[in-house]
């Protein structure tokens, strides 16, 4: 089984790594990071570089095709290479995925059209004019169409797909393995949850806050 | 502000990468990967490698540095210029923090000794003959020394920084930010939650556990 994680300028790096760690640990499975061409590709803070192993030519039929967001995405919506690519690869995937706006690129590649998914959820609304019934889920299936909300929720994506894929117990072991019992010192990780004001602030700033990674 | 996340041959990519996620966004932060030389270093499972844009000499004062964990670990904990270069910098830090076996090469440097701290729960034992007092909390503060346990518990760690560094708010946007709002679908995180079946696989595996980037 093969696992190919799209990389692009301007990537935020816990979307891409957050499942990696999780997906990567299938038994059988290689994965591999692939962008336009093999080399390091820099994230969206400036101070993180991935390599990409393979290029998007060499992996022409993974099995699942993970797209992180991050400010980047906005460019790469627009690329017409990479989007062909990512038609392409659905042709053969059994599971297409996303994180945070990763889920913008499957959208503007056609592949989301009239069906249901998530995002940042800042950018929400972004999805709708290509016909994506969007919601404010952490992670959606739509068939064989996985997306996932902002940045970290990849996680809980990946432990939702290695159960579908490799059952319960799989899962719960790389679950223990990473040692993934969240606690984290704030219940401020969802607008639902988080003081207004700080909800208030980053809608207010919603430009400077998406391009800093949301 | 630097801040100076170390890699070297077989990290694990989540316990550098969550808190990089959190702490990077650090108003003023500059954040470095480094390693003994500059270049690319490969993660534990040999598809990941991350770009370390300076050498160990390059950053002789960081003001927090923080070691990730992973099966290479075991390696490093030998390797005296990285050992010399972890006391080094931290004459100089205002934190020195690691994330799963990431305190053992603290705790190797002798940073450790007679203090709280933690790592995965599957190497508790391997911190006491350093002197270690090691406990099974998933983020542990004493003093300026800061260790979290398993590879995911980086991100909480990376939380309780921004609140002590930059202010409670602070901290709340970057959790909103990256979404951090964690909906596992399972409760098997820990030793005390996980199915007793699961935590007997991974106690019985042990050495391939952590060989597998425990």
């Amino acid at each position: 089984m093969q696992i190919a994680i799209l990389l692009y300028d301007r990537f935020t790096a816990l979307d891409a790594v957050g499942p990696y760690e999780l997906l990567g640990r299938l038994p059988g499975a290689e994965t591999f990071f692939v962008a336009a061409e093999r080399g390091p590709v820099r994230g969206d803070q400036g101070s993180l570089a991935l390599v990409a192993d393979r290029s998007l030519a060499e992996v022409p039929s993974p099995d699942i095709v993970l797209v992180p967001g991050g400010p980047g995405s906005r460019q790469a919506m627009r690329d017409g290479v990479l989007l062909d690519w990512l038609r392409t690869a659905d042709t053969t995937t059994t599971w297409t995925t996303s994180v945070c706006t990763g889920s913008h690129l499957l959208a503007a590649a056609g592949l989301l059209t009239d069906r249901r998914a998530t995002t940042h959820w800042l950018t929400l609304d972004d999805l709708v004019p290509f016909g994506v019934r969007a919601t404010g889920e952490r992670v959606v299936f739509d068939g064989k169409y996985v997306t996932a909300a902002g940045v970290s929720s990849g996680i809980d994506m990946a432990l939702h797909l290695l159960g579908r894929i490799g059952g319960d117990e799989l899962a719960q072991q790389v679950q223990l393995l990473t040692e993934y019992d969240p606690q984290p010192p704030y219940d401020a990780g969802s607008p639902r949850t988080a003081p207004a004001a700080v909800v208030a602030r980053l809608r207010a700033g919603r430009e400077e806050t998406i391009e800093a990674g949301g």
